[in-house]
């Protein structure tokens, strides 16, 4: 099993994604400068995990406070402005923060110190709690959907799949999103095998979900992300299942540059492809696809790997960290409020609407990772 | 200008490609079995490139020979059996070691030492030549092709075009095959723009052809194999172009993993998809892409680069070297001899019979590099 973060004791321990898989290294620390370096510097990484680890930094910035009760909310302030630096991008940073903060703001008049401290950190759990129960959801309903989609396969014959980037506990300190359906789908009985795309430029498929499967005890299988038509083409491949990084208002989902490849090999195929992600990463502000700005990043992701030159640094690159695939591809969209299907306008706005169990609505997301 | 390999003043002299791009090493030498240890290193690789090789080190192999003329056979025998072996699979090896041990027996009766080196020579010079010239006519038909296939785009803009792999002067020694096409049609004025996939897991495309593009000129940039489809989405790439590893006899073609992605891909959004390939490439003993074996090769292809592990290697990868594009994907196969197009069977047995300038048929190529 995979602790990507817990906290006990007063101690934060999160797993330093930076060495995987080649070392596994868990970091233990009172001080929330190191729990804020750690989302800095990618030791702690993927949306929902950030937001986690924030919450838990808020909570030993509290403990490592020494003075009189009157300094505490500048100390907090300062504590919180920290975290919130730490990526600039991490919208998962800034809401768990806010929540943090509203939790100092409804205690600070009628409790002492330590009884603060003691509902920050409540807080922080349930930040915590809600990711792990969002993960749990969805795998449920992707269960569910896999045996609706497969009733005629089942009874013969488990599934092979294939996932891209990686979207498990190392992305969500839970489950996770669409490699979650994967472990709870094979918990049932349901899957053969996992294919790992190794999702370039990074490699999160390659180090990180095999890390994962692994550890989980998954038959798996790494690929080169150009393998995934082949395999398909030799009925290798039963369903393909991703995350999502930003959904628009009809479906279009933005994911890991490669996502849309698969898609469409899987569509040439008639194979089933998914997407597993959360309620926060619909963004209602976008109507469609074509509205997603897509982040070119620069030429040394592609041109070194570990920080080992495969290629001049000169050489030209162009590195979209992102592409869209269209709804049109996209069997059903997986969601902790249930699942999307086309109409994806009509179905996306009913879970959107729907309230989960009196939760505070999440936050549209950022394109992440 | 690329020199993958020339000879001149009796020294054969070649590209290391085993430091590309990162070091551009030339090697001289005048010891057979130093072009012998070039093969097996893999510091010259591409099945016409060995081919060539392997002519100018039965040159080398003679120039060596310091004894009685009535040696000569047995010191030659024992030379080319030394070339053969460099690597078990390469068909070119041994068809250009059959040439020069033809082109030897023609000439021991008859001639002194130094008229049968010559002519050993002139023998290996022409194995290069025949090379290169079918890199030029291929280049030829492609472009007269690719004035046909997009007359009415070309009066209006330029081409921009995916290739995936290396087929250029580092394979052949010549212009190239599909990137022998796309140089020769960039001079022409009709691509604007070559999209290099990095072709996972060796990094052909990569390392290899943009150091090509770079050396000659070509506008060009690299981008992740999985990237292609969203590339096409963009209307970024006009056409795709590859080599191919071996064709069945219905047009069925084995080439570099990735290869079938990018065409399925390509027929999704309605894109050309060409091979370009010499008539050798035909294996006229396979009647479809079902009979080709495809070679599976080791995990630590993919789980480490230049020697750097990038996941443990006791990581499960599943590596097939090379993929089937079926020929109803494929818009022309461009030979030396001509176009190839539906219906295959009948076009492609005529480009095999059709005698092409007195030259001896090629024997069918084995899957390499």
């Amino acid at each position: 099993m995979i602790h990507a973060i817990s906290f006990e004791h007063g101690r934060l321990r999160y797993l330093d994604q930076r060495f995987l898989p080649l070392k596994e290294i868990y970091v233990e620390t009172k001080d929330y400068r190191r729990a804020v370096d750690a989302i800095k510097t990618l030791a702690v990484r993927g949306a929902p995990l950030i937001g986690i680890a924030a919450g838990y930094a808020a909570v030993l910035a509290i403990a490592q406070f020494k003075g009189k009760k009157r300094s505490l909310k500048s100390h907090m302030a300062h504590a919180l402005a920290e975290i919130e630096a730490a990526r600039p991008t991490a919208v998962n940073l800034f809401w768990a923060a806010a929540r943090m903060k509203a939790a100092l703001n409804d205690a600070f008049e009628t409790f002492d110190i330590p009884e603060i401290a003691r509902r920050l950190q409540a807080e922080a759990e349930a930040i915590h709690h809600e990711e792990i129960a969002n993960c749990a959801a969805i795998a449920r309903h992707g269960l569910e959907l896999l045996k609706r989609d497969f009733a005629h396969v089942l009874p013969h014959q488990r599934l092979t799949v294939l996932t891209h980037c990686n979207t498990g506990t190392l992305a969500t300190g839970g489950l996770g999103t669409a490699l979650g359906v994967i472990k709870v789908a094979y918990q049932e009985g349901l899957i053969e095998k996992v294919y790992v795309s190794e999702t370039r430029p990074l490699l999160q498929g390659l180090r990180l979900t095999t890390y994962e499967l692994e550890k989980e005890q998954l038959p798996y299988e790494a690929i080169a992300d150009g393998a995934s038509g082949f395999l398909m083409q030799r009925e290798m491949i039963d369903f393909v299942i991703t995350g999502a990084d930003r959904i628009a208002r009809n479906g279009d989902t933005a994911n890991k540059i490669g996502t849309y490849s698969h898609a469409v090999n899987a569509a040439h195929h008639r194979r089933k492809f998914y997407i597993a992600a959360p309620v926060s990463t619909i963004d209602s502000a976008v109507s469609s696809g074509h509205q997603i700005t897509i982040e070119q990043r620069g030429n040394t992701e592609l041109t070194s790997i570990y920080g080992k030159s495969v290629a001049p640094v000169k050489t030209l690159a162009l590195n979209f960290a992102f592409d869209v695939t269209p709804a049109s591809l996209i069997a059903a969209i997986i969601t902790e409020k249930g699942i999307c299907e086309k109409d994806y306008t009509r179905s996306i706005s009913t879970v959107v609407a729907k309230p989960m169990n009196g939760h505070k609505p999440l936050q549209p997301a950022l394109l992440y990772d």
